[in-house]
C-alpha cells in the first residue's frame, strides 16, 4: 500500500465556464461553476441588440464576461471554455450561425471563430433550444428521460428532441425546429418561409399583439409576464389570450406526441412563465387530441431552470461536448 | 489443412419467410426468399375485411399462406417465420394491435399469439409503415440513409422515421404517426381524436371524396389509380385534386424536414402511385416552405418497391428482428 501524502494541498477550485444565450430579445452571459450541481455564480443581461451588427453584440458580450469575472474577483485564467446558445439555424460543426428568423442582421456569422479570437478560449456554438434541452435534460424537468420533447416559447419558439436516450437535431444540427412546424396550412406567412408556424401563435409577438388588440397595453407596452399578472388578477380578456394560445400549443404537442411517443414534454421560455394559465389549456387540448397519449403516460411539465436554462446548457455543452448533444 | 469433403451436398434452399400486410383496404400475404436481394416468390391479395371480425380475417390469411406454399410446391416445413405489418397502433413488445383508425373492428387484438397458434411459427407484429420503412430503407429508395422520413399514403397515412441510422418509433413503438399530425388546427375531426390530420387530406378517402364531388366517378366508383389515369389523359379537374393534395402533403413534409433535417423523404402507398402528379406539387411546396431544405440537400423520392413493400418489410423484420427496427 502506498503511503498517504503528507503534503496538504489547497483544494482545487471547481471548473469554470461561461454560458452565453443569444436570443431574439436579449443577450445573456453567465459564469458557471461545476460543483456537484452546476451553479451560476454571476449573470449579466444586455438588451437592445436586435438591430445591432453581430460584431458589436459579440464585443459587448466579451466585455460583460470579463466584467463578471472581475466583479466576482475570479482570476480570468480559471475560465476554461465558453458555450454559446443562439436562436436560429446553427451549423454546429463549423460554429456558424446560418440564419435566424428573429435576428435579422445575423447571416452566416462565424460566432465560434469571432468569440474565440476575442476570448482566446475554446468556444462552442449550439442552437439556443439545444442548450435549453441540455440544461433541462441533465438537471431540470426531464432528468433521465429516454424520449423527451423540449419547447422554449420566447421571441421565437425553439425546439429540442431527446430520442432513444440521445439528443437529435438532424444530420448537421439544423433540425428540431418545432417552432416552424405549420399548424395552419394556409395561415399567416412566417419569416422562415412557411405559413401558419407554431411560432406565429405561441411566440412572444403573438401574445403581445393580441394583448394590444384587446386594449390590455399601457404606456409601458405589454409583456407576456405582465399579461400573466393581469390574468391572475382575474382579467377575462388576458385569460382568454392564454387559453387560445395554450390550445394551439396543445395542437402542436398532440402532433409531436403522435410522432415521438415521449415520456415527457418540457415547456419553458419567457412566455411559459405564465404557467398553468398557458399549460392548463395546452394539456387539455393535447390529451383530447393525441391517440398516443391515450395509450401511454406522457407528462407535460414546465421547465425547472427558468430563464437561466439557456446559459447553463450552453456552458454544460461547451465543458462536456459529448454529454448532451 | 483439412481435406475437402468428397460428398457433394444438395445446395441448401434459401431461407423462407411469409410477409403479411393488414391495411385499411386489403389483406396481402406473400412468400419471401432470402437470396442476395430478397425476392417475393408468390403473393395473394384478399379484399373486403374492413368489417370482418379479426379472427376471421386471420383465418383467411392463414389459409392463403398455406395455399401459396402448396401452389408453389414448397414444403411447408421450410417456412421459418411470419412477419405481419398492420395499420394502427401496434404494441410491438407484446404483439398486440391496440387500435386502428381504419380497422374499426380491431381493438386489442393479440395478432402475434393468434397467428402463432394457427401457424405454429414465430410471428412478429409491427406497424405497417414500419414494415414499409424496413423494405425501402434496406432495399429501396432510402438505402444507406442515416436520417430519412417515410410516408405511406393509402386508406390511412402511415409514417416511419430513421434517425441517426436507426428506426425510431417512440418508447413502445406507438410513435411515427405522421398521418396524425395536424396541418389544420381547426380542420375536420379525425377518427383518431385529432382535427385536421394529414391523413384527412392526403389519404385515399380524401382523394375519392373530391373526385366524387367533381363528378369524376362512374358506376365503378373512382380509385386514386383511376383518377391518376384521368389526370394523365389531361382532365384538369383530376389534375387539380392531385395538385391540392400534393400541396398539403408538401406542407407536412416542410414541417417534418424542419424537425428532422433528413437526407431523403420517401413517399409510397396506393395514392402515391399517382407519381409526379402528386409529388411534383408536394416538392414545390416543401422547398418553398422549409428553411432547413434551403440550407441542406433533402431529396423527395417515390417508393421503389411499390405495393409489395409492406409484405417484404414485414418478412424482413421477422427474419432478422435486429435489422431495421
Amino acid at each position: 500500500m502506498a503511503p498517504a501524502s503528507h503534503h496538504a494541498k489547497a483544494p482545487r477550485p471547481p471548473r469554470l465556464a461561461a454560458g452565453i444565450d443569444i436570443g431574439g430579445t436579449g443577450l445573456k452571459v453567465g459564469l458557471l461553476e461545476f460543483t456537484a450541481q452546476p451553479r451560476l455564480v454571476a449573470v449579466d443581461v444586455l438588451e437592445g441588440h436586435a438591430r445591432e451588427a453581430p460584431a458589436e453584440a459579440l464585443d459587448r458580450l466579451v466585455g460583460a464576461a470579463y466584467a463578471l469575472l472581475e466583479g466576482q474577483g475570479i482570476d480570468p485564467a480559471r475560465l476554461e471554455v465558453v458555450g454559446v446558445g443562439c436562436a436560429g439555424l446553427v451549423d454546429v460543426p463549423n460554429g456558424i450561425l446560418r440564419t435566424s428568423p428573429n435576428l435579422p442582421t445575423w447571416h452566416d456569422v462565424p460566432v465560434r471563430a469571432e468569440l474565440g479570437k476575442r476570448l482566446s478560449r475554446t468556444v462552442r456554438l449550439v442552437n439556443d433550444a439545444q442548450a435549453f434541452l441540455a440544461a433541462e435534460w441533465r438537471h431540470g424537468a426531464a432528468q433521465g428521460a429516454a424520449n423527451a420533447i423540449f419547447l422554449t416559447l420566447g421571441t421565437g419558439v425553439g425546439g429540442g428532441l431527446v430520442l432513444n436516450g440521445k439528443p437529435y437535431r438532424g444530420a448537421s444540427g439544423l433540425g428540431a425546429e418545432i417552432g416552424h412546424l405549420s399548424v395552419d396550412l394556409d395561415g399567416p406567412p412566417c419569416s422562415c418561409g412557411n405559413r401558419g408556424c407554431l411560432e406565429l401563435f405561441v411566440g412572444r409577438a403573438a401574445i403581445e399583439r393580441q394583448a394590444v388588440e384587446a386594449g390590455l397595453d399601457d404606456e409601458r407596452g405589454i409583456s407576456p409576464a405582465r399579461l400573466a399578472d393581469r390574468a391572475r388578477e382575474g382579467d377575462a380578456r388576458a385569460r382568454r389570450i392564454f387559453e387560445e394560445t395554450g390550445r394551439r400549443l396543445g395542437v402542436a404537442i398532440a402532433g409531436l406526441v403522435n410522432l415521438f411517443e415521449p415520456e415527457v414534454v418540457v415547456v419553458g421560455g419567457g412566455v411559459a412563465a405564465a404557467g398553468d394559465l398557458l399549460l392548463g389549456p395546452a394539456e387539455r387540448e393535447f390529451r383530447e387530441r393525441s391517440m398516443v397519449a391515450r395509450q401511454r403516460p406522457v407528462q407535460l411539465k414546465p421547465a425547472a431552470l427558468g430563464p437561466q436554462a439557456g446559459m447553463v446548457g450552453a456552458a454544460l455543452l461547451a465543458a462536456d461536448p459529448g454529454s448532451a448533444g
